[in-house]
């Protein structure tokens, strides 16, 4: 839309001004004059109370119009409650509901926002929207709450990519994680690391802007060092990425190994006393057992693979198809023995083809029936009574994480698209380090300085075209 | 408890006592002194917003300690919502959450209640849920806020067992029930019926006073016309049971019939037109295939039954004795037949046969390949074309309810403890205008008057044994 053109505009100005400065922050963080809309904003299904929101600049006006109460919700101050009946277009009661009111800008989308409180009934859901819609007020889009807020200056685009995680959250970590967005650490580091740019690359301009005095504000050598002081904080939040997403995502476990080595009776025990909360979210596969387990705030999904040997029967053909490619994508392997028969090497070379060595983790089983080390292999384990399991989820862990580097409160990146501005950045970086180097005039330093800041103010939504924002919102839920 | 046995005692006193009167009031009408309770109270699952709730005299104080915002909870006035973060015992934030404060008695329950809103995330309810517990707070019992209201007066029994139709129901017809129901409609009812039984049991009693001046305040014929009034209004009300249990619980219909007539094509066509909102309440058997349909407000299932003659098949005859007993069970039968084969008059016979004359409707399907009418059936039907399936759900609707008697806003009965109630009411009823008939002594009418009144007060509540209450409240959904 508008304002963003005009920050955008705004941004790409080297020297600011600060008439313009102040106009834009006013037109900036205005509420946003768009229509009004309405969602249910509570999960799904019959329980005791169901919440629906109305949100835009005349959501209290229209919603007064089917509001039965003691006073008029247009004599109501913001963050209070109201009782009263809901009705429809002919009067007739539809619910006793309590009625919350938050005026702009003190709502989450910025904007003069209505919340419903009705009985949790499917039906009344219905009955209630229906008589919302009729107020001229719309279905809200999936995330279209949130991308209001952000429109708004309510939150910026990485906190507002943040809620969804929060929302879809399945262990304490990925929780931690997205809690951190959500609070702005990503968003104050980039901020961080953005004005770092911008002051590089200003002092740059300077020099241009008295290149005819060839005046030297920044020692060529002082240049490179800040450019790289830049690109190497860039790469630690790059290397995050694999932590973040793992974090967010979990870690994919692919067990393998000889029939009997006690594959599922491994899934058993993990299942028995690990399972993690199912989740909600639609489209998982279900073609090959799987089973996910949440243990020290992490999830993992651990895959079931029958046998990758080859075969000539049909259907056997298939599935051996599906477990190698089931090894190949997961993020760790379990090759699974016994103590009686210990690692086969043909079995374990093929999984090794297929994964790659770092991936693979040798396991040996059963060693409640008869334990003798045997140095082939990385973690031993009964099954039965829960013997090493904590080990293995260590081990796990380090494997798939690499973590020592990262802290509770070190900025992560979970998400590709930030991934793909970071590197973008980095290569703008890159290159002007090389014009540094190569002592190429000041105007190719500083462009590419500013274009690094550009990638890097994508991620916190300063620059974002249409299309952007409505991938980032389209897989949100409704309501949200 | 307490309050219970006092207004027992209360009622069973003929004679008033002004102050008795005023102190159980005061009594009756504080809040109880209960411990802490609290439920999530939204829906279970993934979602933008869920609620829980905290019910209790000290739980906005307790609340107070886990919640971190600009003004202290204490500080706050009822009706008003608070910004802030709920955290853990380690002061770790758990999630950002608004904050709802009602002080009693002006909350659902009467007692002090907070409601925090928070992001719709099982695993955060989780962890919410475990902060609220360590406050010394336990989960409330399915019903138990509801359970609270009643027990503090804000609604009474029948309003209370209202409150879960309401979110259960699944049509028009018997939303509109539960509302009215809620609304007092009934509560009303039976009130204005206790109270004529109360005048006229004062009246007799009064004439015993003055027994030995042979003095006569209603005379005898009166005397049983007024009881004959009340009998009248009674069983009105019993008759409206068959018409809230079906509008309520919706109308079952088994389709039967020969092979190929059209069962399966019928069931196709309503389903794709009118499938009823899916019932979130386990529990429901699908051993036969069923499928529910909504039309004009009113709940239908139908099942598909599949063969009812002898066989020596051995799975067959399994189902044929499923077939039989949903026959048998089903409001209303729809015998099945088509324009080629007509009516066969022997598994008609068979169906009246299970099912009783009245409850058989005979249909005729496929009149779309060839009309003739034939006036052996009832009703013509093209499961093809849709033809004839509104008259089909007029008839079923009129047999089923025959709802002539009762409007909008006729009281309607809905649960067999009220219809029990009403039972026994009327059987003391009897009783009394029999020995009213036989002149017996104004002691035996008195009593019999006063146990009908009893037998009354029980469907709103004001007598009521602790195992009733949990009876009903058992039955509740968690968090309502």
């Amino acid at each position: 839309g508008h304002t963003i053109e005009l920050k955008k505009k705004y941004l790409k100005t080297p020297k600011n001004c600060v008439i313009l400065q102040v106009i834009f922050f006013l037109f900036f963080n205005m509420p946003s004059k768009e229509d009004t809309i309405t969602a249910i904003i509570t999960p799904n299904g019959t329980g005791a109370v169901s919440l629906i929101r109305v949100s835009g600049t005349d959501a209290i006006e229209k919603v007064a119009g089917i509001f039965r109460g003691k006073q008029p919700l247009m004599n109501t101050n913001s963050h209070t409650i109201h009782y009263g009946k809901i009705v429809n277009k002919n009067n007739e009661v539809i619910d006793d509901v309590l009625v919350s009111i938050f005026k702009e800008p003190n709502s989450y989308t910025g904007e003069n926002t209505v919340e419903i409180s009705f009985h949790g009934n499917p039906l009344l859901a219905k009955k209630i929207s229906e008589s919302i819609y009729e107020l001229n007020i719309r279905q809200a889009e999936p995330g279209e709450f949130t991308k209001r807020a952000f429109l708004n200056g309510k939150i910026d685009l990485s906190q507002a990519e943040a809620v969804m995680d929060l929302i879809t959250s399945r262990t304490d970590v990925s929780l931690k994680g997205a809690r951190n967005q959500l609070d702005g650490l990503l968003s104050s580091k980039v901020n961080s690391l953005r004005q770092s740019l911008i002051d590089t690359s200003s002092l740059v301009e300077l020099e241009l802007d008295f290149a005819e005095e060839d005046l030297e504000f920044v020692p060529n050598k002082t240049l490179i060092e800040k450019i790289s002081l830049i690109i190497y904080e860039l790469t630690l939040l790059i290397t995050s990425f694999r932590f973040g997403k793992l974090a967010k995502d979990g870690i994919n476990v692919a067990l393998a190994g000889l029939p009997n080595a006690g594959k599922s009776s491994l899934l058993n025990y993990l299942v028995k006393e690990y399972r993690a909360i199912v989740s909600s979210i639609p489209g998982t596969t279900r073609d090959i057992i799987r089973e996910e387990v949440s243990i020290d705030g992490i999830l993992y999904t651990f895959f079931d693979t029958a046998g990758i040997r080859e075969t000539v029967d049909e259907i056997e053909i298939e599935g051996v198809k599906r477990s190698r490619d089931t090894i190949k994508n997961s993020d760790l392997v379990v090759f699974i023995s016994d103590t009686e028969r210990g690692i086969d090497k043909k079995l374990l070379n093929e999984i090794v083809q297929l994964a790659g060595t770092s991936k693979v983790i040798k396991l040996i089983n059963k060693i409640d029936l008869d334990f003798k080390t045997n140095s082939e292999a990385d973690i031993y384990i009964s099954a039965k009574t829960g013997q090493g399991i904590q080990s293995l989820f260590d081990l796990l862990r380090a494997k798939a994480l690499n973590e020592a580097i990262f802290t509770e409160k070190s900025a992560i990146v979970t998400s590709v698209r930030h991934l793909n501005c970071l590197k973008r950045a980095l290569s703008y970086l890159e290159d002007s380090r090389n014009a540094a180097m190569m002592n190429l005039s000041g105007e190719f330093i500083s462009a590419d300085l500013r274009n690094a800041e550009n990638a890097l103010s994508e991620i916190v939504g300063e620059i974002s075209e249409d299309d952007v924002l409505n991938n980032i919102f389209m897989n949100f839920c409704i309501g949200k």
